[in-house]
């Protein structure tokens, strides 16, 4: 009657990738019974990001011209979580530019938009639909445009279009939490193909389906208790490192 | 008449420590200017003091029972921040212990209380007095009872019993932003003396009286402009590090 028990034991678990479900089940538990604050998650995954970019492009190894980051934010919380990032990213001394076409009116998005203005990082009026000068005048594009809780068929003006260009660019793509336009769960054959992608507290299923290079998960800050009820599996965080390969 | 300013530019320029009202007009500015929420800022600095503890105290170097970690929290922002602090330090694998006997009725404070208590972090219900019981229970106590914020002159019970039980105590004390009970420009030159500060922000003036080994300043989030404005001089922040040792 032990059988299945001790040989699940035998075998260290793969890492688990949540459905949609789990995944809203887990941020809520997050926030609602340990009252994690949306501004201290978005601060704490958006540093997160910044850090994981510097694992695969380290500042020291970029020229001047090379440390050019285009940073795509979207509406929602994906979008403010790329504003934190891009804020990190210009205190770690690259040159992230900022195109955000349509403004949360959320105070949170509105504070962040805020710092990064302030702290003279450039924002873009519009993208250029020409994909060549997007290719020459930045070494990456921070995808901060759609996160989970976006429904792919429902994506809207201005986000089609940008996704429409960023599936032409040649320069790598690092996507925070899914690859904006993909489902939650099945993915996008047609979209975008990010060379990272950074999931944030967990990953979600439709990274299964992801053929970049890197994949980080941000989610040190997850308690223990709530990695194990979601059975996350993930390798142990690194010293006081707050992202991990997987 | 471009001598002066010749014979200064050779010189490089050492750190600065802010007065009270500097330190008072740095804060507005960041909150009011900049945009910066509390929450945010409390989650950057707690989570920059737990890594500078790491930096002194490598978990790698403890056996279990030597993690041990006190964390006295007073009533306001500073014992805010101690208690993010003690929630990493959970996450990088020590074993904090709180004691937080003034709760701040702040939205703040409580919600950063119960991700601690969600997380199984002991609270304590008193402090012993005898002193020795704090010594063999615990390797370290990080001070987060008061800031520069508070008077010196007027702190009130609880605060002034646990000074008198800390300046005691044979175990190294991190404090955090000043020594709790010094005046933040004159320092106290019978209060407690802490063997680790980390200045949060910029450090303030009464750190030039601090003769313990370790002192780190937790202020990488402050943007250049600000830094310039107030000539912290402060040396560079190593890699993606939050942390640096003065």
């Amino acid at each position: 009657m032990s059988g299945p028990a001790a040989s699940e034991e035998r075998q260290p678990e793969l890492p688990r990738f949540l459905s949609k479900v789990e995944a809203v089940a887990m941020e809520k538990e997050l926030i609602e019974d340990y009252r994690f604050g949306r501004q201290q998650l978005a601060e704490m995954c958006g540093y997160a990001c910044a850090v994981a970019v510097t694992k695969v492009f380290p500042v020291a190894a970029l020229s001047r011209k090379q440390r050019t980051v285009l940073v795509v934010c979207g509406p929602e919380q994906n979008g403010a979580i790329g504003l934190v990032c891009a804020r990190h990213l210009r205190v770690f001394e690259y040159e992230p530019t900022i195109f955000y076409p349509k403004r949360s009116p959320d105070s949170l998005s509105k504070d962040f938009t805020t710092q990064c203005e302030k702290m003279d990082i450039p924002f873009l009026s519009y993208l250029p639909t020409e994909v060549q000068l997007i290719n020459d005048a930045y070494s990456l594009v921070i995808d901060a445009i759609l996160g989970p809780g976006a429904e792919p068929g429902e994506a809207k003006e201005p986000c089609t279009s940008i996704l429409a260009t960023l599936k032409l660019v040649k320069i790598p793509i690092v996507s925070l939490d899914i690859p904006s336009g993909w489902d939650v769960e099945m993915g996008n054959e047609d979209g975008i193909s990010p060379e990272v992608l950074v999931s944030l507290a967990a990953p979600k299923k439709c990274a299964g389906r992801f053929s970049g290079k890197y994949h980080f998960v941000a989610g040190r800050f997850v308690p223990d208790d709530v990695q194990k009820k979601f059975h996350l599996n993930l390798p142990g965080y690194p010293g006081t490192e707050c992202v991990v390969a997987l």
